[in-house]
């Protein structure tokens, strides 16, 4: 019997999931949930049922696992706990100051609903942060770093396009690649965030305004920009469409760190990611630990979990003993 | 109370074990047992005692986790089921086909003592193999590639040290740059033997030896070489000694793959390691999953493990509240 997947929410992540339960032999996708009319939303699976959002209780006997596509700020928040009293849950919370408040709430509502949830699956929080622990625990003398990019960042992107003549935007976050290298020759360089990375905007300006003040107001953003060497580019919508309307993403997570009686030996930890799809990547990811707490809820381990907690085996879809001789 | 680990096998492994112990403050080193003369060995730890192999039953009660620090070959297929009988066990069993028997030998041993065991860490089987199944699980419309190198081939130096005329030899496996560029390319390329790694020798000859026939017998060695370009450079017994005494390593895993309703995106996961030392990181790797092998043996999950068991948090001496705040 395959494993029936609920997607709550179909903005970009949602359609990301729909896409890779597809690839997914052992999954189906049981329903749509969404707070727009049904009747509106056009989803790409032929004969999955659309629903009302405030309808999602009738469905509890019908979803094994549902992914949470909502957003971070305000959504997931009251989304997860709720949903978690009577769904095993999948989100991709990425507030990171707030996880353990989050993690506290969805834990609780979980429990009491005998489910298994996770939290803050996806890349980062997700991978990196399981390769930060893995390379952390393997090299106890050492020092990691995160890096973003090349990539769009939303909040960014969004940032620009609240300044005044500023008609549409991308932002890119890009790593320094000297920083990159000085972090990988092992001598666990202090960097500031200007150091780190740098940040090129692709503006297009309303007919008349005023581009030397829409590029001071951008560059001087406090939080957003001021601490960074910012790019900005004025180009036509047309441009815009045509060379910016992908939303890729990406990074490096590197620790290096000592052994040796005399420290005398180096290593470099790295991994990394070259997306193109920033939401299509979280949620093939979702999509592997969705198989996981599926498992784990009929093993009885209900309550929250993260990606810290799954057993590798979990993710695939392989058997043990595959694993054992195919991948090990 | 600290962990307290046991060494079996006193060689450049069990000396990076040594050095790992000291690196992790919630463990100590309670023993070294060897086959030799105890006498003779000489342990970098002071205080700790070096004992003779056949009297590690009287450790029985002395040592949480014992390190099995032999080789594949023909030391670990038996001291790592017969330990296993007697103690918590790990162990880096690296001959990848006979994995599935000795896990099958191991995981009977260690549930007729209530132990826990776990086989085949390090980093290649380990850590390559848990990157190798998290890529596969997120991406499963995709191919995975493993480079190693650069670094020193133990078996590979041996075979040419074993050629008549030769006095001493170091051989290098090095990825073929080109080859991890079209991997990354998403390309999916199919890559022979010859086109994935070069290997380079550095041969001592005896005096008088014929160079140009130990050459010719090196590059038509049968799986050893006759596969690979080899380039063979015959240089004093000083110079191997200055240039080439180190044991470095590494590799790459590497995994391609593409989703959306048409395949129109594409990813990289890359994880690669430069390793000074290959059996000092080996020891760091396993004395990480010794950490969860002692948790999971006090919560009774007894028989023999693999990486792909591990919930990561178990590697981590810090607490779960810890790695939700600052990893996560």
């Amino acid at each position: 019997m395959s494993i029936r997947i609920g997607i709550y929410g179909y903005g970009n992540l949602g359609k990301g999931i729909e896409n890779a339960v597809r690839q997914n032999p052992d999954m189906e996708l049981a329903a749509v949930f969404t707070r727009r009319d049904p009747e509106t939303l056009k989803i790409a699976t032929a004969g999955v049922p659309v629903v009302k959002a405030d309808k999602v209780s009738e469905y509890k006997d019908k979803i094994d696992v549902m992914i949470l596509c909502g957003g971070s700020a305000t959504d997931l928040p009251v989304q997860t706990p709720q949903l978690a009293q009577m769904f095993n849950v999948v989100d991709s919370f990425d507030t990171h100051a707030k996880i353990p408040e989050h993690y506290a709430n969805v834990d609780a509502a979980a429990k009491k609903g005998s489910n298994t949830a996770m939290i803050s699956v996806g890349w980062d929080p997700g991978m990196f942060s399981l390769n930060r622990l893995y390379a952390e625990a393997i090299l106890p003398d050492g020092k990691d770093y995160t890096f973003w990019g090349k990539g769009i960042s939303q909040g960014h992107s969004d940032a620009v396009r609240r300044i005044d003549g500023v008609k549409n935007a991308k932002q890119y976050t890009i790593p320094v690649e000297s920083a990159l290298e000085a972090v990988r020759s092992g001598a666990c360089p202090e960097l500031t965030t200007r150091q780190k990375h740098v940040r090129e905007c692709f503006v297009v300006a309303q007919e008349g305004a005023d581009k030397a003040k829409i590029e001071k107001e951008i560059k001087e953003m406090p939080n957003y920009f001021a601490d960074y060497d910012t790019t900005v580019h004025f180009i036509s919508e047309a441009e815009l469409e045509r060379d910016h309307s992908g939303i890729p993403h990406g990074g490096f997570v590197i620790r290096t760190g000592k052994t040796g009686a005399e420290s005398e030996n180096n290593y470099v930890i790295e991994y990394s990611l070259k997306l193109d799809s920033n939401p299509e990547f979280t949620a093939s990811v979702i999509i592997a630990f969705a198989r996981a707490v599926y498992r784990l809820n009929k093993e009885n381990q209900f309550g929250c979990k993260t990606v810290f907690d799954i057993p590798p085996a979990y993710l695939s879809s392989k058997p043990y003993s595959q694993l054992l001789k195919a991948l090990l």
